[in-house]
């Protein structure tokens, strides 16, 4: 066959490309446990009027069908579709096992989703999200969502990555908002608003007067709250000073002070609380979240969510939930692109054991053997040629060290071939310095 | 919506489950890290052909299709369909990135693959598989062949589940052997005796005559071949009385042999040379294995793979190699299924922070972040509820301890909610015993 190429927006890395990956991916899951979360892994296929019964994604979707499919083969007209985020398949799963979880739910979830978007920097067609969310029954505490953004922040800062940085709003500041200024189409006004980043404020004061029906007064007060942005509870006079009074304005108001508050005290210019943040998606009804990589901001939101009231409900029961999603794949993808970590070897190996002779194949298996009984990644060279060709093989991939079953003094010798340092070694005693046993990821250059 | 209902073929587990899921592939990826084994991971598509291009497959793909795509639309033209396993697609990786990979390539991968096949016990539609491979340049040594079963009982044992045994075989073996009965159509062969288990000797036999146009004796000795096991190196010579004869035969049984005695050294019985074995797919030209969880036959093989020497190459280039494939879903499936694993609680939390009033959320927060530095996972209460009630919210979940802001003692308490003991304790030094940590999997009832 000829030699394959890539297929654009379905991202690979090479093997210690990928160790970088693992080592984000299992920070962040190690985060999320010592905060509380359980594991959930959803199946990767939703029936696909589960998939659009939310949000402008219908374009986003692959729908599958079996190659060999019949005509009549009833279950495939259930129509399956892959899922495009994580919280539309929570959300189901916890309708579906109810009875079986505890309330309020404390759940992570790290897997991949996919959408059939043109791909573009930063925009994938296969990618990892890391999504934690608290999901209560009937109600949840509105505390929820203080903790959230506090969880991710300390899962990024575990990480040799630029800091973030925050953007929160409340829906119902928005919506109390243009209600108070009697604007009747709160939807219209929030999606016109959103494209502010895309068209600028004349295009959506344009949208709003013509679209929506906006005065100019009001169109004017719309922009203007979307200016508003504060590290702290400053923004709530803002927003007074426009003159818009409503008591769902000032619920808003309230929670999102407490919210900028609280990151406050976590880490100090953490988290601002900014106005124009929308999120595109519908069912978000409390605090929303957007996310910058500082000196990245080009990149879009690397970490985003919202409270949501009605996403999970049958006709009977309701369970209101908030959540955050870490966009790994976006994140990873602009660390390496760009070269701003490195990983110190390209394998998971800590000590080569060099062969002899074919013969002593099976002694240098138990010398591994005794080496990774006690956690030390360990594997045997690939063929018994001259000591030299063994230690560039070492050298090429960054081991660092080369066991010698028969080292000049006749017996077990260590090498560190980084310093060239070589000394007498028993392998069911002998331990590397911890900065050697696992691979280590750096940001490149420190 | 009306309360969803699961979907044939795509498991999903509860977080306690997923629990267990996720410490049998964390304890899979780490040994295979601790044999050298480097990560890569595999975007889910490929493209329809290369799916296509080895083995009897084609009926179980499913094809991708944009929801919204449009006739015209060229990219949609390739053709994708989700993959089947991760050997074909490590194949194309291998090939694409061949120039920046260092040969012998030893990589581990733990992905979900896809079949459309009809669901049935222990086979499903989306499903875990974690596989190791060994890929070398132009050509592999054989010794890789007899280390790959290894490296899985390594992993298999450090779980607390039932023993395996892994039944091996040499493509060679049933190469040279038909050949040497003067057997043209030895694929005929091969597969008309892959059917044992399903249609019993006789109607191979029949098939054998009749289909593949062997002779009476032929199939006799066929099937006599195919009835030969042994744990040690005796079925050479059990081979060698059927009276055969052929270099092919010659090499096989030696490797089988060397396959075999270096597994009986490892761990006696784990290995049983079988020469019933034959794996469905075409592309094995060496040793091949299957694996039996022991008392579980029925279940199938839960762990699989075998030498391949053209799945990767080019015109120009010859990459073989030899890989193995844990089918963790099915393992999974049947150990929760028989209820032979537990976890110690349902949620990573090891110590839920009381809370005495709202207005010490902050400070309760301050104390489990204390905790978390140290790697003790802790969350605070969802609600300022009495004392009791916050207790039976931990016992529920398992969580072994609950801490007190405000003890009996005025100061901190730490309380042990198995045995009732409480005392004081400091968030910055306070560690439970390592048992507790983190939750422990063990065997039902051990």
């Amino acid at each position: 066959m000829a030699r394959p190429t890539p297929i654009s927006g379905f991202p690979e890395w090479l093997p210690h490309e990928r160790m970088i990956e693992q080592h984000i991916l299992d920070t962040i899951r190690n985060t999320f446990e010592l905060h509380g979360f359980a594991p959930v892994e959803t199946r990767a296929v939703e029936p696909l009027d589960q998939l659009l019964r939310k949000g402008e994604t219908d374009k986003e979707i692959y729908v599958l069908r079996r190659l060999q499919a019949e005509e009549d083969d009833s279950e495939e007209s259930v129509g399956l579709g892959l899922h495009f985020d994580l919280t539309v398949p929570f959300a189901r799963y916890v309708l579906e096992n109810a009875g079986k979880l505890q309330f309020p739910l404390r759940r992570y979830q790290i897997q991949k989703v996919w959408r059939g978007e043109r791909p573009q920097e930063g925009r994938f067609r296969e990618f990892y999200q890391a999504d934690i969310d608290v999901i209560g029954k009937d109600r949840l505490p509105f505390h929820y969502e203080v903790e959230m953004p506090l969880v991710v922040a300390d899962a990024l800062a575990r990480l040799p990555i630029p800091p973030i940085r925050i953007q929160a709003n409340n829906r119902k500041i928005a919506e109390g908002f243009y209600r108070g200024l009697g604007i009747e189409d709160v939807t219209g006004v929030l999606r016109a608003v959103d494209k502010l980043d895309k068209i600028g404020p004349e295009q959506v004061h344009t949208l709003l007067v013509e679209q929506i029906g906006c005065t100019d007064e009001q169109a004017r007060a719309c922009l203007a709250l979307a200016r508003i942005s504060a590290e702290d509870g400053s923004f709530a006079d803002r927003v007074h000073e426009l003159g818009a009074k409503d008591e769902l304005l000032d619920e808003g108001l309230e929670e999102l002070t407490r919210v900028v508050e609280a990151a406050r005290e976590h880490a100090p210019g953490l988290l601002v609380a900014d106005l124009r943040i929308a999120r595109g998606l519908d069912y978000y009804t409390g605090t929303v979240y957007e996310t910058q990589l500082r000196g990245h901001e080009s990149l879009g939101s690397i970490c985003s969510g919202g409270r949501y009231d009605n996403l999970a409900s049958t006709e009977d029961e309701t369970y209101p939930g908030v959540g955050i999603s870490i966009g790994v794949t976006r994140l990873v993808s602009r660390l390496l692109g760009q070269n701003l970590l490195t990983v110190s070897r390209k394998v998971p190996t800590c000590v080569l054991v060099a062969l002899p002779n074919e013969e002593a194949r099976a002694d240098c298996y138990r010398i591994a053997a005794a080496l990774r009984r006690r956690g030390i990644a360990a594997e045997v060279a690939p063929e018994a040629v001259k000591y030299g060709k063994q230690i560039r093989f070492a050298e090429r991939r960054g081991i660092p060290y080369v066991w010698f079953p028969q080292g000049e003094s006749g017996g077990q010798e260590v090498r560190d071939i980084r310093s060239g340092e070589q000394r007498p070694a028993d392998p069911d005693t002998w331990t590397p310095p911890a900065e050697d046993l696992y691979p280590l990821v750096t940001a490149t250059g420190q």
